[in-house]
């Protein structure tokens, strides 16, 4: 129920949400006196597919990830996830505080056997429709091992998200040639090339946005310096159309004429559509809101996490990795 | 005379510049059916403002840099280089093979004391001015004193591009707080601040944007990587605004009224006005066009030569270098 906004966004999305999904449960968790009264006022539409669970307190968006860790234990965010952890619910979404959302998933859902470290992965509208980024900040230091895990598990993520087979995953790189970029780099095309993976190769920054793969892998210092660039860019960007648009009485008629057009532009590269950032590798779904999500765009990240269940995620990537460790003892042992 | 587009963009480019800049002098380097013309059609205009050398060969866009460096001794951008360094010319300036241009400049020009490694840096357009960044690339892997040294070259080129005195100083992070991010930042952190510089602190990739400092300092794998990240973005969402405005008639109806507005928002992200990578480091100004610039663009990272040679800014960095070290040699003398 964090965010900036609050319940304000996340009950309508959730609300949004049972009226869309029918084989859908929502339990709202929160304080007693946000989340009761969503359930005594809808409960007659809904039934038991609503359910509300009480928290003593919230986490704060300038908590310190250890802080909520340790000394909020009954908070929303940690109610949500231990839901998650005792099989009541199958995925938790929050557009709270993201470290202490990492924190809490990783203490209390650990991570699954053969995955070091989990990571931050979202999707980005591109000119042919979208990409899948990781890691965007979990991992500021990666071994090229890490690396080809993030392949493996986005790999995965886009057969749930897109339903697609064999998701095409490169390696972002400041060069497409093999011998190009840092050595952990390097290393980490060698693992991806013989990972079985539809690996493409080295992609670079221009590629993100051309959709040249289906997932994008590099480590959380470098794809969260990339997303944040963007979104200041974007901002940037938006900011000089708006400004030029209202400069005098001529631009402000050119809007209105243009009206429909920039609608049009905008919503193609609306990111709201892509709300929601999977924290990957937990034994548990759990998805990451943007703090200033509106109800539509918290609804998206809902149906992230729903995608991610139906397809069962958690369950292929543990199967995934158990294959990997299997082939390098058989491996291992005949060398 | 490299680049995509070659000798007629960057001829006339330069006599345009010799047009505005009455105390500039130009030599073309080339193959002799190219820049020899030139001075025949123009010796009357300019005099003895306009030379030519004539080079064997060139150095092609897809040649490895240590080829370019040890088999084309004769190109173009070897004998542009041997101008800088025999001090017949003081500044270079190519649209051609970013790496080629970077050995040669790096093995005839040699670093300037105190400089472990050159830098690439450029200026962005933001939402009020712009920023300088670098390394674009030059360094896939830095130590935390190869980011102070970025710094410090990186303050005084802006002094010398916009005439700021004590610009502000970034450390491109994942946070803002001090002990975020990966080692070698932390590290680079601590020296920035002890260093005498401008400096702000960290800043993330939305703060590039914003113009949140005068320079911006990050490896050169990170650097690559959002400028390529923002060349994408870029890229993509002037591809949907022209296919929003191209949809129906009624769009293009809309982009005629708008047409006004839409070319004052395009002249404010125009890329083309900060064109001209400065090679910093070297014992001379070297300046990288981007490879698809036109005569406009190609002037413009003239113009950036000429504000480093009338900033004298090579000898300012390297008397920078030779105070640190002095200052070094005190400290380490008192302890």
């Amino acid at each position: 129920m964090g965010g900036d906004h609050g319940p304000p966004v996340t009950i309508p999305a959730a609300l949004s949400l049972l009226r869309h999904e029918s084989d859908a449960r929502v339990v709202l968790v929160g304080l007693p006196d946000v989340v009761e009264p969503v359930l005594a006022s809808h409960r007659a539409e809904f039934g038991d597919r609503l359910a509300v669970l009480a928290a003593a307190e919230v986490v704060a968006m300038d908590d310190k990830p250890r802080d909520a860790l340790r000394r909020k234990r009954d908070s929303s965010m940690r109610r949500a996830i231990d839901l998650v952890k005792s099989g009541e619910a199958q995925a938790a979404v929050s557009a709270g505080n993201t470290g202490a959302l990492m924190a809490i998933s990783t203490i209390v859902l650990g991570t699954l056997t053969g995955i070091d470290r989990p990571a931050i992965a979202t999707s980005l509208p591109t000119l042919k429709g979208q990409t899948l980024m990781l890691d965007l900040g979990a991992n500021a230091e990666c071994a090229p091992e890490h690396l080809l895990q993030f392949g493996i598990m986005g790999s995965l993520l886009v057969s749930a998200l897109e339903h697609k087979e064999n998701p095409s995953v490169g390696l972002l790189n400041i060069g497409e040639e093999e011998m190009k970029g840092n050595e952990t780099v390097k290393q980490a095309g060698e693992l991806l090339r013989a990972s079985g993976l539809n690996f493409y190769g080295n992609v670079e920054g221009t590629d993100i946005y051309r959709s040249t793969t289906d997932v994008v892998v590099c480590d959380g210092f470098v794809g969260n310096v990339a997303l944040k660039t963007s979104e200041g860019l974007a901002q940037m960007i938006a900011t000089f159309l708006r400004e030029e648009f209202g400069r005098n009485i001529y631009a402000k008629l050119a809007a209105l004429v243009a009206l429909p057009v920039l609608k049009a532009f905008k919503s193609r590269v609306d990111h709201r559509r892509y709300n929601g950032a999977s924290l990957l590798g937990l034994r548990g779904v759990v998805v990451k809101s943007h703090g200033s999500a509106d109800a539509y765009a918290f609804e998206r990240a809902l149906f992230r996490a729903i995608e991610a269940v139906r397809f069962d995620l958690i369950r292929r990537i543990g199967e995934r990795m158990t294959e990997r460790a299997a082939n390098a003892s058989e491996t291992g042992a005949g060398a």
